[in-house]
């Protein structure tokens, strides 16, 4: 194997144009059994190979830097910069993250994951060089759809005013994580019809002097273009047209499906997932049912369909009633209250993790303006997640912005009722936090009018102890309450809030007459989360409050029970505490275990 | 006057041109008038008064709907749309917002005060328009420097698609708010310069028609090029070149001094504001100093360099040291990380209302990363400003990011060493709430290591009750310190929090020993605040809490004085809570007073 020699980027350097055709074969094969294996990002890394190869032939990292954006694209790069090992040896698949890391090597220089960002990063580093009066080349790689995001196009304008060395590498497939949206992908498609040379190009509108690569999978064609490029004195832009999937037919031929896969997805007898019901397809039969009767009724994602089980067959039946905005969340939000202002039902499907990038719209276009649109915010909870793509932090971020209304259903039937509700009232911005857990139904349909803001929900009336399990974690609530029977003696009662933008003040000052202990349980961080309103209503109460929930911290990739044990969110924890409070009181008073 | 018979839009539609010509010189002057009187929006407003004109006498506004971006350009608009008493009559300046507001007229759409909204805004108009199959133009009218943030950029490339009316007027003034900064612009000059015919055009690129008009100030040409875009069947843009500040030979002159005036600025002798330290100026003290003695210091402001008192004098003094990245927080905070990276000293100075912005950039660019970078936030606190500019939301949003360090000074000598101790670590991210009160000196050097995360300080060591005064409410603190010996006869304690980030447990634990009441004071809503996360710690024990600060919501200029009052943060309402703590606890116990 070619791979053998190769270690670092150094090695490279001295290989022929054909020894890295083969070096290329060798490391897509790695990769795809590799991927097929524990799962992860296939298309993207098969199709930037070659061109991997020639940067680090071409460019000397680390004194040259490299920003990949989302950075999911980077299992090439890792192959050749000292952890190969994590493809070749399958006890070390999971040794390396599947995003640049910096911790793993000085060839990553920031651990990414969201996408749009390499531009707006290499633009620091690049000005950091010319302070410094340093030299080098600084390159960022974009493209596989995160070319529409904000962030870039505002790290492109900037970038172009440095004034010095600058490259930032278009990679260009055809598509984004579904298929490409924009305007400005038909310059793209223009640009690429013209090999390049059409006179209207919107990189060099934005300021960027051009190339462009038409075989984007050719080594010796991608070498004479970095050469061309490198130690420039200016911005410019090299345009690669690549294959997504390239060297592997399923692949080229699924692109989407193939961006990510599932371990498995590539062998003869792949695993058939039994097609159950999720709350995927719940909100998708849903959508369709609504969207057939009203029209006024649309579905939006901001890229991702895939996370929310929207598959080309759901979007074909939306057809004008569903919009991919592309990776573009902020546009996404600003875009779903132009058309609830205007009359329309918009439903906008958005992931925890991405909701990051709306805060301001959210709070500016969305809810200062009051506009009822449904947001469906997706995979909210803790998790085992890389560290780029937790999910643990939209309760803080959404919560606490005025107006909004957010809601964390806790069975199919009142998410369903929400659902409805939300689409037909035109009062308030409604979030709701799909579950993600399995499906719980009761099998009568909810009428609650989710109009009565704030308003929390006793499901079972008890004494002494009061748990409130928000969303995800009421079914942990039932389980508790259970257990402090058992080990307490305690009945005690079980309260889904529903709301996480409000306080159900009449309830909470009720509990306080035959209550002395509330709990509060919540799938996401603690901090600047639900179960502090509580703490804080009861601050200067008798009633003792414990808050169960996540850290505040960028955990990666911790299994999901080790996150819960270092949280306490175990139940073994939870009664000691619940046992301590109530040592602590009879201690002093010996009155805790009798009602005031 | 011609306005006294125009009430309306529709009774512009029989003027001639050289009525409208009469009518814009006396909008003009209206303008003129009431904001050297009440303060405002000058230059954009003298700048679009031709074209808002044109745009109602050519359009059938609310039918046709029009989005002004940032809306601050919209007062020529509100006299054209039944609210000239606003500018005719000074008993009334203040009655209408100096934005679009919804509320006051069926012809303003959205509450807008954020940039680069419009665009996305108005495509969410549009679709909603196409879905309803319903008839009208709708209209975005960007620029004056909001055109290169992401949203805008983001929206542009999402409008392309849509397949149907949609127009986006470009008001090209030569200007962001200073400057106009990025690539981006210089094609903007290239149309300009060639009138409209460069084959290379930014717009063309993003997928729109294109027309320019060179006089932006010129009715009747406005009038001819609207009346060939309305009605359009697909996408395209107006690009008018107008002149900011028109028709006011000192406001033409001095575009960025007058793109906002304090009242009285054109007023012959007008008031001289005497040049009192501020924490602008120690702020700019300190950038100059290090950055002379440091070249890697780098000073960052996305647009408003205004706002933070950084005038063109210091800017050229920086020169290569300073970036005003233009209207593009998100990229500027991802500049900034990519700066600190790669060995800079970058200070990233933003607007509290304006952070809002960052917050995945925040997250993901900065603190994943650990990026050291020092942002200064300006303006945090409750305020009477427009309900589109507040500033009481960054403490929940900055303070629950993992890993970044958010400080709270509440003087200059603490404000100056936590500067310079975040400016030469290379530890973490650390932003620093810009007190938003008058400077406090204590004449003696801070030597405090805020290295040592999360150590609040005990100014004055007290019992049973402890006092936690942040930032600018450290001056409350004090002075409810003094109220409550007097009322309460207690000498209470009072402690300087410092990091609005984590809590000092330590402290906190040891507080129980001697004090049954703790106040937190917070100069921003408490949702998802500092205080609540005092009252987390404390929530299962004894001590009792009062939380202080604002409540969750927008307010819209209303007095701050009236705003402490609903919030029960006047003197008068503390100490009676804090009465009513004690008269509780006496009444059960009878032990409160006694130390436990």
């Amino acid at each position: 194997m070619i791979l053998d020699k190769i270690n670092y980027p150094n090695d490279l350097k001295s290989l022929t144009v054909d020894e890295m055709n083969i070096l290329s074969q060798e490391i897509r094969e790695l990769i795809i059994k590799k991927v097929n294996t524990t799962g992860g990002h296939l298309g993207p890394n098969l199709g930037i190979t070659e061109a991997t190869i020639a940067f680090h032939y071409v460019f000397n990292s680390p004194e040259d830097k490299i920003v990949f954006d989302v950075s999911h694209q980077c299992y090439p790069h890792k192959i050749l910069t000292g952890r190969k090992e994590g493809f070749l040896d399958s006890d070390k698949y999971l040794k390396y993250t599947g995003y640049t890391a910096p911790e793993e090597s000085e060839h990553d220089i920031f651990k990414i994951g969201h996408t749009s960002t390499s531009v707006s990063l290499a633009v620091g580093l690049a000005k950091a060089r010319d302070l410094k009066r340093e030299k080098g080349n600084i390159v960022a790689l974009i493209g596989d759809g995160s070319l529409t995001g904000g962030e870039a196009l505002e790290g492109l304008n900037n970038g172009a005013t440095l004034g010095s060395n600058f490259i930032v590498i278009v990679n260009d497939n055809d598509m984004s994580i579904a298929e490409n949206h924009g305007g400005l992908y038909s310059n793209l498609e223009l640009l690429k019809k013209t090999n390049g040379m059409a006179e209207n190009n919107f990189f060099k509108a934005m300021g960027y002097d051009y190339l462009y690569v038409e075989e984007g999978n050719n080594i010796e064609k991608l070498i004479e273009a970095f050469c061309k490029v490198k130690d420039t004195d200016h911005p410019v832009v090299v345009h690669i047209h690549t294959l997504k999937g390239k060297g592997l037919k399923f692949a080229e031929e699924n692109k989407e499906a193939c961006h990510w896969i599932l371990p498995h997805t590539l062998d003869e007898n792949k695993p058939v997932y039994e097609a159950k019901e999720d709350y995927s397809s719940i909100t998708k039969d849903f959508i369709l049912k609504k969207a057939s009767k009203d029209r006024s009724v649309i579905a939006i994602t901001p890229a991702t369909p895939g996370v929310y089980g929207f598959d080309s067959e759901f979007r074909n039946r939306l057809g004008k009633q569903y919009t991919d905005t592309g990776i573009a969340e902020e546009h996404a939000v600003a875009y779903a209250s132009g058309l609830a202002k205007n009359g329309a039902k918009p439903i906008l499907n958005i992931m925890s993790s991405f909701v990051q990038r709306t805060y301001d719209q959210m709070s500016q276009d969305l809810c200062l303006n009051n506009s009822p649109v449904t947001m469906l915010v997706y995979w909210g909870g803790l998790s085992s997640a890389d560290c780029t793509h937790l999910c643990c932090f939209d309760i803080p971020l959404i919560s606490n912005i005025p107006n909004m209304v957010y809601l964390a259903p806790t069975n199919k039937e009142e998410y369903l009722a929400m659902l409805n509700w939300s689409l037909e009232q035109n009062k308030h911005p409604v979030a709701i936090r799909v579950p993600n857990v399995d499906v719980v139904t009761t099998g009568i349909p909810d009428k609650t009018d989710y109009s009565i803001l704030n308003k929390f929900k006793v499901v079972e009336k008890g004494e002494k102890i009061a748990i409130l399990g928000l969303g995800n974690f009421f079914n942990k609530a039932v389980e508790l309450k259970d257990l402090i029977k058992k080990e307490c003696n305690i009945n005690a009662t079980l309260i889904n809030p529903v709301y996480m933008t409000g306080i159900d003040k009449e309830l909470l000052e009720e509990l306080e007459k035959d209550h002395n202990l509330v709990i509060t349980l919540e799938d996401g961080v603690l901090d600047g989360g639900f179960g502090e309103k509580i703490s804080r209503f009861y601050s200067a109460s008798d009633m003792k409050v414990l808050n169960y929930g996540g850290l505040k911290e960028f955990t990666d990739r911790v299994p999901l029970e080790d996150i819960y044990k270092k949280c306490g969110l175990d139940n073994k924890s939870i009664i000691s505490d619940i046992q301590s409070v109530y040592a602590a009181e009879q201690a002093k008073s010996g009155k805790f275990y009798t009602f005031r």
